[in-house]
């Protein structure tokens, strides 16, 4: 599998661990490391996967259900670190019913040394609603 | 002078030049670049240092008086990527008077052949508003 298969795969199984509000996943993605730093929209930066694995299971607890797809994916490969910008269509259940919201994605990973690529740094931020083209498709 | 100083003074030249709303200082601090991105606050994602630059014609074009400074800098430093995660805090001249706000960002920097360290991306987002420390003994 080539370095950028690798990467995309692991940034589509962040997508997954979301919208799966699986911790364990979460914890399969990311490299559990004091460098690790995680930007949720409109919040402070949380340093250490220690605490952003407390603010993923927050964030799942206090959510029955919730889809995140990425899209526009832009790929940069460096030997060790690497990086995606994303678009990301944000679906969740709320009292009042579905609501949709887009982030714009800046997702950082790093390279073990069995090969393996592991997300480092995530910080996304809420952009005007840009519906996917596959949800205009259904709207239309 | 090590990596680490490179970077931070980089980092801080950046903000630098967007406080001396100076084009040209902004053209030395990145990566003349398809690769580079750069996502202002509540914005979508801009690719490429040739719509980079516009962008930030366009904002100092508009812009009367600005000043940005960076605090609580974590630095991750790579054989050839190395990102700056830092609070951000603005100061602006409006109409209204002088409005402040915060941003956090994450800065990415690529080094080149001859050990010069460039931004490669520029990823804020809007947070709640924390005065500086220094601020605050301003104001009390």
């Amino acid at each position: 599998m080539s370095e950028k298969e690798k990467i995309t795969r692991v940034n589509a199984r962040f997508y997954q661990a979301m919208s799966a509000l699986d911790i364990g996943e979460m914890n399969a993605v990311w490299l559990d490391s004091e460098d690790a730093i995680c930007i949720h929209p409109g919040r402070e930066a949380i340093f250490g996967y220690h605490n952003i694995r407390e603010s993923w299971e927050m964030i799942f607890n206090a959510t029955e259900s919730l889809s995140v797809t990425a899209s526009e994916e832009r790929l940069v490969i460096g030997s060790e670190l690497a990086w995606v910008v994303c678009t990301e269509t944000i679906s969740m259940m709320i009292e009042d019913g579905l609501a949709a919201a887009s982030a714009q994605a800046t997702n950082i990973f790093r390279r073990l040394k069995n090969d393996e690529w592991r997300m480092i740094v995530h910080h996304a931020s809420a952009i005007p609603f840009k519906p996917h083209e596959e949800q205009l498709e259904t709207i239309n």
